[in-house]
């Protein structure tokens, strides 16, 4: 669905970002569910977009930033283990992060990114650009794993794209899921 | 300080908010302190910002986008007799969100936002664009009232702005507090 909204999902522009949050707002309200977000590296902007919907406020109820590991284990419940074994920036701690935030707030689904955005803090196994884009809902979790290349903004904004793409194909009650 | 910066506080720019969001990870940095955000009607645009700088990981540890009561009740501990006595968008409860998660995530200063953007949910006594913006640390909490006069984003901006502003006043380690 992602490549029916954005031309480049690598390089959102504003308005593609905020048509994907109103369509996640738009088939949340439809359906009645309610989402909730666990940020790492988008440091809050999946939440900032989809509150510049208006009428976000039925479904979105909020979430966690959790830039800080110590954040990710108090806040959202991660283990400690997973975090010290996988890496804070693994699909074991994305789909942790979700899965604790749904439980936390109460929703039906959840989205979790964790990434590193750059310019600093990559190794040679784990590149800047890299980001685990987590979604959680009734029907389980799904992790995707990018590797962004831009700069620190706009692996911010394509993350924050994927989160909300994913968001949407959970919240499709039609049950298709198309490849994005 | 906001004044040095921002031309109209009520309508930030891009540059303007950016800059904001520099200084306070810069003073931050210098002085070895460490902030945390609880957003509401601002939705994760503070955080947004404060991650959009390079190192901000330094001194951002993250925080919650408490947008439905239950969240500020839940994540943040605010008293609900005092969402029930105060309303969520009021002095006591902007105070009661920058405590609770300073106390949460353990940071020396924290910022917290609570207000109606737009365009729906105003009342005659608290109508659009009332916001409420706390800031708390060792010396304190302090809250703003503003009365904002733009739509949905642009009142967002503008009470990101003004948490940012008072994130950099509460690190300012003169002792000296510019007008803002």
């Amino acid at each position: 669905m992602i490549a029916d909204v954005i031309a480049d999902p690598s390089r959102p522009t504003d308005a593609e970002l905020a048509a994907l949050a109103a369509a996640v707002v738009e088939a949340c309200g439809a359906r009645g569910l309610t989402v909730a977000t666990a940020e790492s590296c988008t440091g809050g902007l999946v939440g900032h977009l989809l509150t510049d919907v208006p009428g976000a406020s039925a479904c979105y109820l909020g979430g966690v930033v959790s830039y800080a590991n110590a954040v990710k284990e108090s806040l959202l419940g991660v283990d400690r283990r997973v975090l010290a074994d996988d890496g804070a920036v693994s699909a074991a701690v994305a789909a942790a992060m979700a899965e604790g935030v749904r439980r936390m707030v109460g929703t039906d689904i959840a989205v979790a990114v964790t990434g590193i955005a750059g310019p600093d803090g990559g190794t040679a196994t784990k590149p800047v650009g890299l980001t685990y884009i987590a979604c959680t809902g009734a029907a389980g979790t799904i992790v995707h794993e990018r590797r962004w290349a831009g700069d620190r903004r706009a692996n911010k904004r394509a993350s924050a794209a994927e989160a909300l793409a994913m968001a949407f194909a959970a919240v499709d009650a039609t049950g298709k899921r198309a490849a994005y």
